[in-house]
Parts: structure tokens; sequence; C-alpha cells
């Protein structure tokens, strides 16, 4: 908790007395906490907005039919549930509602089953990332969905699609699960999906659970699909004249046959900070710096050091057609703080102040342009905004310094419309939540709009799960 | 069209003269097609069952808007609408219904955006598999999706979730859609998805529309993402003792470091079949081909020969270690060769008679008992049932020759009954369709029927979209 917790409000509304004495019957009353025994960390999340949300109570279930029992009980009162991992998201998605029911997945952290020749593993949802890949390590395998922080939930990475750096080698969240149990708005449990790579039966229905934010079901169970563990890294670091070359070298390296683990940008300023911040020197000789608007950061990985030498050489190759100013291989060490202080950069961002953030996805080849209509709207508004970003996959990260709020309400708007006339879409990884929530109704087409609603109504008849998250229901 | 397609019935209902009128206002005469004017190709697709059907009306859109009307003008008159690509479909997806409209895409096939940075392409959905990858060529990229046959469209595909032997490098059709413009059973036109690669901006909805076998929705455009093209290939061949060395081998070869494209099981009778109907020979000893009782087919590709010789070093190396009677690298034509007569296998069973098609999908690790118990069953009911299949994903295909029709009925019912036991499911890439309709209402879950039964409505709510496919609307 930080200081500004401290603002948190008391709980807004008690659970009726009924549902409480029904809950503690249904999964023990040690299971059901209220008031002041609620730990306030609940109450929000890593968002940067405003303070928080005690809830009714918090419940921790310690199996799917627990579930099954609160959502019937939250039903039969329309008392709003919402979903808990580890509350590291970034959108609010994990915000309590006033008078509702947390739903904390703390006692649900198994590996329920690992399939070493199907290379899958089912997992309840409060597994961290850190957990679940420190269990996988001595079998040669990993779950290689890194957002940012090993802190975050399966049940939160779920929810949200979470992305990372790596998305560009191993995709994101959804295309590592091949199935779901879930818990929909009427207690009922659905198996959506499974343990198979592939299927053609009936409608794709944990695909659509996945980025739903809490709102069409609650994940008891994932089924993951996972990748062999490759044990050597190495990492280049490429300093550009500008970011428009960068963006014109990521398919030429993907073309070059290489496949990049992670290809991220950093604009100068966000550089400096880091490197600052975390005492990082990476021997660019002051010349090269000099002439260095944005730098590209690789990291390739295999199974072998000679494999790692192989990928590197296509790598450098493109570097140097694409004109990267130099290119420098990173000792091992520098490398992978460099990376680690790329992945702190949000607590960096956080710990300045920021105001906001952006992590808007545009098509590829629509990054230099995206950055120059940004760096125009922000000049424009007389605020700062700095960047870096998913180089690879086109998903740039802004931090938004701006205390006005009307004016930063106009910036945003003007950025997210400059993003989505180039193809892109409001979130990128982080989800909508309710950070993004405003920017989201304005830009969404009335009729997808409805359509989600509809689809919502499906699952949560009673508009229970998570509501006023990424949407609101149909009135 | 066969011999027995001609029994073909007749044109089983007009549709209303003033619905005709108003198609013709709206997309022009010229492309609204009745009676002995309609191809009888259209009445049918590849399936083993039935003579096919003839719509009311064949309609030829040549655009969006097109569409849009036609659906208009079919709900406003409760007719049926089916889409249709290339009718290269198994499972009777596309077959017509009585009375209804046949939106034939047959004039949709442009490719309408090729980015070579960001290596998508959006493209109408009457365009073949065969067409695009021909435009991609030369410039490096390809769609690596193969389904058996170059011939599907991209609409049809994408509507069945199409996979193929690749899938187990490339993933499935799904792994390659980024988005796609639909029009629902109201005509509303949604952009769902697009040309980013990763997001969480609201409901996944893409995904829900691919593999929906045009229940929900007609796709008018798909955003396709590209791979790089490998130019050099080789193929290995390894007889094993039986199947369960073939299945403990696969994870040992993908933990190996090697990424084959196809990793094909075919067992000693579907081989001396194949063998036989294309006069291949592949050098396998006699004493070696006696041992035998199954073959494991691997492809491998890389930008140049020396990654394709690490590839096979990998993959001999695994292949030997689990216990591979022998180890062959096939001659380039060879390899091809073999590879196409798996891939035409299905046309050799049809043409040989078989009764019905099984592509059930099981978790990697249980296709040696799914293979036990599908020869038990056989057994039990003197039916002839034989296999091939992607071992690399548990996707298995059966023969089944089984003239008498509820035999094959209970044949069928406990061999999906056993798989689903295993954890799979009915279809790994044909889809449900009608042919499969009745043993998927046997076995699925009536929660999760009623999800989707739902959604269909949402999308859907006249109920007009391929009614009586995959499952029926709600009563």
């Amino acid at each position: 908790m930080s200081a500004q917790d401290s603002s948190v409000r008391a709980t807004d509304a008690d659970l009726p007395a009924e549902a409480l004495a029904e809950l503690a019957t249904a999964i023990g009353a040690e299971h059901v906490v209220t008031g002041d025994a609620m730990n306030p960390d609940v109450f929000t999340d890593e968002s940067l907005h405003g303070p928080g949300q005690a809830p009714g109570a918090v419940v921790r279930p310690g199996n799917t039919t627990d579930v099954a029992e609160i959502v019937r009980i939250a039903a039969a009162h329309a008392i709003p549930v919402t979903a808990r991992g580890s509350g590291t998201g970034l959108s609010g998605g994990c915000v309590p509602l006033p008078g509702g029911i947390v739903v904390s997945f703390e006692r649900m952290r198994e590996i329920v089953d690992l399939d070493l020749v199907g290379h899958t593993v089912v997992v309840e949802p409060g597994i961290t990332l850190a957990e679940l890949n420190a269990a996988l390590a001595p079998h040669g395998l990993v779950y290689p969905v890194f957002p940012g922080t090993d802190a975050g939930s399966i049940g939160g990475t779920v929810a949200t699609n979470a992305g990372g750096m790596r998305a560009v080698r191993y995709g994101v969240t959804r295309s590592h699960v091949l199935g779901v149990e879930a818990v929909t708005g009427t207690g009922e449990v659905l198996q959506l999906g499974g343990p198979v790579v592939k299927r053609s039966t009936g409608y794709e229905l944990s695909q659509l659970v996945v980025g739903s934010e809490g709102t069409l079901a609650l994940v008891t169970r994932a089924t993951l699909r996972l990748s062999p563990r490759l044990p050597h890294v190495a990492t280049m670091l490429a300093p550009f004249g500008e970011i428009d070359a960068i963006a014109a070298v990521i398919p030429r390296i993907i073309t070059s046959g290489a496949r990049p683990t992670i290809l991220e940008y950093i604009d100068r300023g966000t550089m400096k900070g880091l490197l600052r911040q975390n005492d990082l020197t990476l021997g660019v000789a002051p010349e090269v710096a000099e002439k260095a608007g944005a730098y590209l950061v690789v990291m390739v990985e295999g199974r072998s050091a000679e494999e790692v030498g192989t990928e590197l050489e296509l790598v450098a190759e493109a570097l140097s057609e694409g004109g990267a100013v130099e290119t420098y291989v990173l000792l091992d060490g520098q490398g992978l703080r460099l990376l680690e202080a790329r992945e702190s950069a949000f607590w960096m961002v956080k710990a300045a102040g920021a105001d906001d953030l952006i992590d808007m996805v545009v098509p590829r080849a629509q990054i230099p342009e995206y950055l120059r209509r940004v760096k125009t709207i922000a000049a424009e508004y007389g605020s700062r905004v700095y960047g870096c970003g998913h180089a690879g996959d086109g998903n740039i990260h802004f931090s938004v310094y701006e205390k006005d709020t009307e004016r930063r309400h106009a910036l945003l708007t003007a950025i997210y419309q400059t993003g989505q006339e180039l193809g892109g879409v409001i979130s990128g990884e982080h989800g909508i939540g309710t950070s993004k929530k405003r920017y989201y109704l304005d830009l969404v087409d009335p009729a997808l709009l409805s359509v989600q609603q509809g689809i919502k109504k499906v699952f949560d008849p009673a508009g229970i799960l998570n509501p006023g998250k990424v949407f609101d229901a149909e009135e």
C-alpha cells in the first residue's frame, strides 16, 4: 500500500446479513472477510486512477464448487462479484464494487495436472506466473507469458489477455490458453475447450472468456500450452537515428530467419531515464548516443550457444542493413539489467507521478506515423508524453504527464482517435477496465457494443459479474 | 459432380417472388440464379452424406454492401441463408436449406490490402488458398494453412477453423485470423479485430466467428497474419514397431529444438494402400516393413539447406532414441509424393466407398490409448476402421466402412464417447456441420449448448444464418 491509499473509503455498503450467513455456511466463516478485517490491498490494483474501493466482503473459495456457490448466492441477492488474482492489473479491472463481493483466488493456486507428453498444464487461477514457471523449469518447459511482472496470477492474465515483451515470439495469453473451466453469472460451471491444440467443435468460448475482464465468467481452471525452455540468451542493442528506421527494420529481422524473443523500442528520453534510474552503462560511445533518436533492444534465445550465435548473426546483419548507427551485443549481465530496467519502467513513471498510461496497439507499419502524430498532439496540448514499446507487434506504451483533468481527457481522446484511424485499438495488453472505459465507449461502434452487451447477458443475465467494467450493461 | 449426385432433388421450395425481386434490384438480376440455372455443385460439399439439397436461389454478391442487403432481405422474408466458398468442406456445413439462399462468394475474391511491413493481408472470402499463396510467393510470404486441398476458400476455412498437416508448426486457421468483417443475421456489418497482432479491447469476437460454420455471421473480409516462406524442405520416414512409440517420440522431437512442419502418423494398412494407389516405392527394406506397425512422416523446412540439415539431425536423433526401427531421409521427389498421397488419402477412401469419416482430436499423450480403444470397438462391431493422422496435435483421421446405418451410428457413438472420455473433442478440423451434429448433441453439456444458442440469438435473432448446422436454435 502506498501512502495515497490511506484515503480508501470504508465499506460503502455492507452485504445483507442473510447473504453473509449463506456465504459462511457455503464456504466457511473463516473465508468470508468483512469490515476492518479486509486487507486494503484488495481495494485497488496498480492502475494510476483513484484510491480504490472497499467491497462488502472478500471471500476465499477453496475450489470450483465454492465459486459456483458464491455466484449463486450473489445472484440471488443481486450482489456484484469481482474476481481477484494478484491485483497487478493496470486498468482498474479488479477494483471492487461498493457492497460487492471480491472473490479472491488466494487459496486456489494448485497445479492440477502437468502433461509432459502433450506439453499442457491445468492450473487454478490464483497461481502466479513465477510459481508456475518455477514448477515447470525442472521439466525443461516454460509458460512464456511475461507481462512485466511475474507476480501476476493466471486468472488475472487470462482475464486481461496479458501480453508483454516476449509476445513477438510466443504470442499473448490467448495464444496459450487451450481451455478454461468457468463459472457463469448463474453459477453454472462450464468446461470450455480443453487439453487439445485444435478443434472445430462448436463455438470457441474459451477464447471469448479470455480478455473479458471478469465480466462473463469467473475462471476456476485454465488449461495452458507450454513451450520448451530455451536456456541460452543474448541481447543486442542498436541505436537508430530515428524511429522510422526501427519500424522498417522489424520485417527485415523477421524475414531474416531469426526468431527474436524481444523487439523493444526505447526512445532517447526514456533510455536516458532508464540508465540514470538504474545506474546502468551500456558502453554506447558518446558520439553514437548523440546521433541516437531511439534504440532497438533485441533478445534472442536458443537451445545452445551455437544457435544463439546464429540468431545474433542474422539479427546483426538485418540491423546493419536496416541502418543501425551501431550494433552492440550486450554482455549477459548488462542485457538482462537493461531488460529488467525496461520491465520496471512502469514503476519509474508511477514514481515520477505519471497521470495516465496509454498502451495502444497499431499495425507495425504505422508505428512511425503514430509516434509522429502523438508527438504533434502532445505539443499542441503542452503535455509531456514519453514512450517505449513492443516494436515487434506495434504495441506502444506512453506515460502521460498532464495534471489538468480536462486537458488530459482531451489529449487522450485525440491520441486514441488518431491511433484508431491508423488501424489500431485502445489497449494492446492492459485491458479497458475502468481506466479506459470512457475512451472505449467514445470510439466503439454502437452495433459492436450492442452485440457485446447481448453476449454479456447470455453469460450473466443478472449483470452481477464485474458490472461497469469495459462497458455498461444495456439499459 | 460424381454419379451419386444425379439423385439431387429439384428445388423443394421457391423463394417468394417479392424476395426474388428485391434481391434482383439490390444486387442485379444476373446475380440471382434460380431453378435449373443453378449449378448443382452448389447443392452439396465433399462430405460423404447424402445427395445434397437444392436451395431456392443462389445469389452472388459483389461486395459487403451486397451481402448486408441480401441478409436484410432474407431476414425480412424469414429465408435461411447459407454461405458458400469452394464447397470443399467435409461435414455438410455449406449444404443449402430447402427454399433458402446460397450466398456464393465467387465474385468476392480480391486481395484488398497486403501489408509487407506488418506481414498481414486483407482478403475477400471467395479467394482460394492456392490463389492467395500464389500472390504471396513473390513477396517471400505464405499463408501457412494447408487443409488437404488448396482449392478451399478463405471464407470456408475460416468458417470451419480448418487445420491440416502443417498445424503442428503453424497452428490452425484461428491462429492466423487477426480480424474479420462480418455481416450478422440482421444485416449489420461488424468490424471485428483488425490488422494488429494483440489486443485487450473488448470481447474477442473475431475468434468467436472463426469456426462458427456460418451460423453467426457471414465473413466478408478477413485480416490474416502471414509467415515468411521457407524455401528448403526435407522429409523423413521412420517405421516404428507400434503406435505407442510414435506417441512417445513426439515430445522428444519437439523438445529437441527441431520445429517440424509435419508430424504425420500412417498406420501399416493405410501406408500399404497409399503406396499401391500412388505407385510409390520408398526404399523401405522388406524386413523393416515387416516389423513396422506404423510410420511417422516428418517434414522440416528452413531458409537454407544448412538449416534443414540441422533440423534433420535433431529429428533423426530423437527418432533413433525414441526407438524407430529405421530412419530414412526421402529424396525430394519421394517425400513430396508421399505427402501428396497422404493429402489425397481422403479421395482414396471416398473412392473406396467409405461410409463415414472421424477426425477426433485427443490430447497427444492419449493417442495410443485412443487408437487401442478404437481398434477394440471396431472389432466388437465387426466394422473396418482405418487411420492416419496428425500425430503432433492428436488429430486422428479414421475412415469407417460400415454399410449398416444403425450399426454405424452405434459404432461412431462409441468412438466419440471414448475419445471424449480421454479429453478429446469430436472434430479437430472438419467441423460439425450436419454430418456430426447428432453425435455432438449427444455429447455436449446442455448448459454449454444453451450458452451457444444464446450467442447465436444475439448475432442472428431471426435464426436465418445456416440454421440446423452444428446445433438447432433454442425452442
